[in-house]
């Protein structure tokens, strides 16, 4: 953990701290349809589907750009023109795949919680036993928006139950967060390059059931963003039909031998876990106040409410944890008035206690001893 | 052009060479939304416009993928449903934007060429003349299919007499071949961050006239790919809407610094002119053919016909090639049996020299003294 240089921790959902020896994989050129690269690309293939358990069942397919690229060509490639989609929303990127499937001329409608709630399944299995012509049920793992976990299993049982397809927004949560395709019966899940995997920004990539990609030829909306021909293109020579971004994959994977080598998701969600841990507590003994409930919080961000203590200014808190060495995410997502400390990265118990040591110093620096509302003048 | 560690030299129509400071760049982390990164993304956006000279007129819009993602991003946002476009094509690449246009649902013809003859401005011309009806012309600056230049003023001097709009696919010209947008009024043009200005893969971007932009809201068909909404999101707060790939984008802030200190688009031209001559002059030395006339042959890759000797075997010259340090293109995309080899990256008069002789070698290797077809037996 103690490897990265001169860099500044990322305490954000992403980009993230990555490990230095992940940087330094991206030293080198490759050209992309020389067979080191083919080799990359391959292995990068094979491990994500091995991460989740689908070797047999689905296809990993990689496409260029950030996660709503990957969760805009999945959505684009699976849903033909005419069918419909229910999408589960806590969160403003629940609300995006409602934007995107807007935007690509597919039909849907939503089901809305607050984003300190979880998508309630009970609600689910209602719409689905009201409205059969609903094909896809679209869900967020773990809404970045507050951090909130949702049940993937209810989920999965009930959209099972009731014959649908399960699409999964696994962005944040892939490759920390266990997820069991035997409770989960996914027949997509999205993820990026740039989240718990720890790799660097730059490529999204899709699980999705070899069954259902067989039949989605010609549904895309868009040529960029096929991931029907992504996969044939890859299945037929290991290339990627357009330029990849060779270092970013090269980073990428690095990144995932580096998660094998710490004992995979189960290793890196006990990690997370205590980053978390010791981050809340840390915080909560500043006088901080979590949005979430406990029992909700996942262990890859956590949304603080924006204390109203008069000398607290959150420009400057941002500003002097980010000289402190610390770089936060510097604006609000949530409808409430907070900020968002993540938890995920190349970074460990050492790194999250010196933190909170950074946001103490920092509280000083503004003279607040404590963080309670002033008393009235 | 010697501090590249133990990388193969990659003689490809890019993923290309780059400089090792343009891949140390990418040795720290970034927050997407923290100011450095913003600066860097600010300064990109600045030198992409003044090393076109269209500061006061066009913004440059960056968006993640390959360059296909930018072409299909700025056709889908520019071009309104119902609008016409008349693609010129003699070339792969040229066909790909009518595949594109097919693809999002937009009125497309085209004029073809054989991949040997630059687009004829004549019958543009003629065209324009007889069909009032399309509004926009696309053509491709340099067709790297098989490296011809187009003659961009004459296209550019046409589509303007006739009020037509003009969109330039540049990838693989902008930043080594001239274009006054004085002689040559584009409203658009698209290139990507690893072609001629050195970069590593993983973006694109466009230079679009801003009175165009400001009239492309809700045209896109896609919203990862909508760069009405990514450029207004750049200039509201200077960050990208969606995840970018910070580390391939600080490696391009490098590779621009050195563009410049190089001397720009002159000087670049000059290298890759002299890269060039060397490596065709060597060639036909050798016996090797050239698919093109000099006169259309762009300084960028170069196309050889593929040799008739009965020992000459590709897949045996790609291999051994590249284990003496050198990768080219390891397929054709031209009609007729070819093979390409680039001029462009991180390379010199030195590196062209050294991948002659290990070219020289591979046929010694291979039992070959003269490339003349053997006499018939």
């Amino acid at each position: 953990m103690n490897d990265r240089g001169n860099d500044k921790y990322l305490l954000t959902p992403g980009p993230l701290t990555t490990s230095l020896a992940t940087k330094q994989a991206m030293l080198r050129d490759w050209g992309s349809r020389d067979s080191e690269f083919i080799a990359i690309t391959r292995r990068i293939r094979e491990r994500l589907l091995a991460i989740a358990g689908v070797e047999d069942s689905h296809a990993a397919v990689p496409v260029q750009g950030s996660g709503t690229f990957g969760i805009e060509a999945t959505l684009g490639t699976l849903i033909a023109p005419g069918q419909r989609t229910l999408v589960l929303t806590n969160g403003a990127y629940g609300k995006r795949i409602v934007s995107i499937l807007e935007r690509i001329g597919r039909k849907v409608s939503a089901l809305d919680w607050r984003e300190d709630e979880q998508v309630d399944p009970v609600a689910l299995e209602t719409a689905l036993r009201n409205d059969f012509a609903i094909d896809y049920v679209v869900v967020v793992h773990c809404e970045t928006t507050s951090g909130i976990l949702n049940d993937m299993a209810a989920i999965g049982r009930i959209t099972k139950a009731h014959e649908r397809r399960l699409i999964i927004d696994g962005m944040s949560a892939f490759g920390a967060i266990p997820i069991d395709v035997g409770r989960v019966p996914f027949d997509a899940l999205i993820a990026s390059s740039n989240k718990c995997l720890e790799g660097v920004p730059g490529m999204a990539f899709a699980l999705i059931r070899k069954q259902l990609l067989e039949l989605a030829e010609g549904n895309a909306h868009s040529l960029s963003l096929d991931l029907y021909e992504q996969w044939r293109g890859l299945e037929a020579n290991g290339q990627w039909r357009f330029t990849p971004p060779t270092h970013v994959l090269a980073a990428f994977d690095q990144a995932l031998k580096e998660h094998q080598a710490e004992g995979g998701v189960a290793a890196r969600h006990r990690r997370y876990c205590a980053n978390r841990d010791i981050l809340v507590a840390g915080m909560r003994e500043l006088g901080f106040e979590t949005l979430l409930a406990d029992a909700v919080q996942a262990p890859i961000i956590v949304t603080f409410l924006m204390p109203t203590h008069r000398r607290f200014d959150f420009a400057r808190f941002y500003d002097e944890l980010s000289e402190r060495g610390f770089v936060i995410y510097p604006g609000k997502l949530t409808v409430v008035a907070s900020f968002r400390i993540g938890c995920i990265g190349a970074l460990g118990a050492t790194e999250m206690q010196a933190a909170l040591a950074a946001v103490k110093a920092t509280l000083t620096a503004m003279d607040i001893d404590t963080l309670a509302p002033p008393a009235a003048t």
